[in-house]
């Protein structure tokens, strides 16, 4: 079996996404920012049909992360925006648009029922309306031997935490303060985590957890 | 001139103390186990007068800091406890007791006036009551051509990033959720740092900001 991990990029003081949501800047002010450092690399732009880009360390990581996915569980703001309702346009992926650029299932949470989504790409958007757990359930069933990459945003990565469902937590920390937004682990019991290794590059800090 | 250097332990989820800070807990529920990483080292160990003690990559990085602090400033209530007034006791040195292990000068950040007192290691406790910028400027000049080390607690400490006081930042972050408590970094305005380096034990992840 693959293992359940929680990747996301958090600012220094705790947030996935800048304050002031919307279906414009689903990431709120400053929060596109929180992603710079993974926009520059080859396995990044290769997986949005990109050529060319840097093939760094944190290429390298990024790279084994994704050969290693085979299901996406996500948030209904992830999929669609901050504030946005895809009801208004039943064929669209979302934010995502008409070429998202997961290339495996993916499992939206959602309060919303929906057909399913499918692209030429392998992307496919499943609506799971029974909870987070469901969502990873169904998910780990897609993914087979691989991995499970439960991506955000705050509400869905901290109800995987909180329900115990993350095997692992891969943290990248941008080195920005963006004062207010999402925060990630809000309201969680206190505990502690068994820190596995941390590196950075001069854009970001990245902690494993388990 | 030395640099004026934020040197504090956050957990994962922000928090510089847990929450329900007391006299006798000053570091609140489980805020102590932030610092668990540190007390088996034997740079700590030795700067708390025991021998022995672990010699690490951690402990040469705790060494090397030590070293070159020539004053500290930090607030009230990591001085004097959370609930806690040394009112009660003049003579006392806050909840550091009678052997403070800071053996430089430390300006404490107060509304209350009070006369320096001094012990034999070299600790002198100075009482400053215009302010973290007043107090950073006579740690300044205390500390010579030594860094000024700036201790905490999550207010001084937000304060001095805040007033733009400090060069550096020397974050350790304890793979710890503490899920509430005193807040770094709260309501700053958002903004960028620059990322020196990272490196993490298996008991914290070191990050270095300028």
């Amino acid at each position: 079996m693959g293992e359940v991990i929680l990747d996301i990029t958090m600012s220094l003081d705790g947030y996935v996404a800048g304050p002031n949501q919307t279906l414009e800047a689903p990431l709120g002010e400053r929060g596109m920012e929180l992603h710079e450092w993974v926009f520059p690399l080859k396995s990044w732009r290769s997986q949005h049909g990109m050529d060319g880009g840097e093939e760094s360390e944190d290429d390298a990581m990024v790279a084994a992360s994704l050969a290693k996915v085979g299901a996406q569980v996500m948030g209904r703001r992830m999929f669609s925006g901050g504030s946005g309702s895809w009801e208004n346009d039943p064929n669209a992926g979302g934010w995502w648009g008409d070429e998202p650029p997961f290339h495996v299932p993916v499992f939206v949470v959602t309060h919303h029922p929906r057909e399913a989504v499918e692209f030429d790409d392998g992307t496919r958007f499943v609506f799971v309306t029974d909870g987070v757990d469901a969502a990873v359930e169904q998910a780990r069933a897609a993914a087979g031997e691989r991995d499970v990459r439960v991506a955000g945003g705050a509400d869905v990565a901290t109800q995987a935490f909180r329900a115990g469902l993350l095997d692992r937590i891969d943290l990248h920390i941008a080195p920005l303060l963006l004062g207010g937004g999402a925060k990630l682990f809000a309201d969680v019991e206190p505990g502690s985590l068994e820190l596995v290794a941390a590196r950075s590059s001069q854009r970001a800090t990245h902690v494993t957890y388990r």
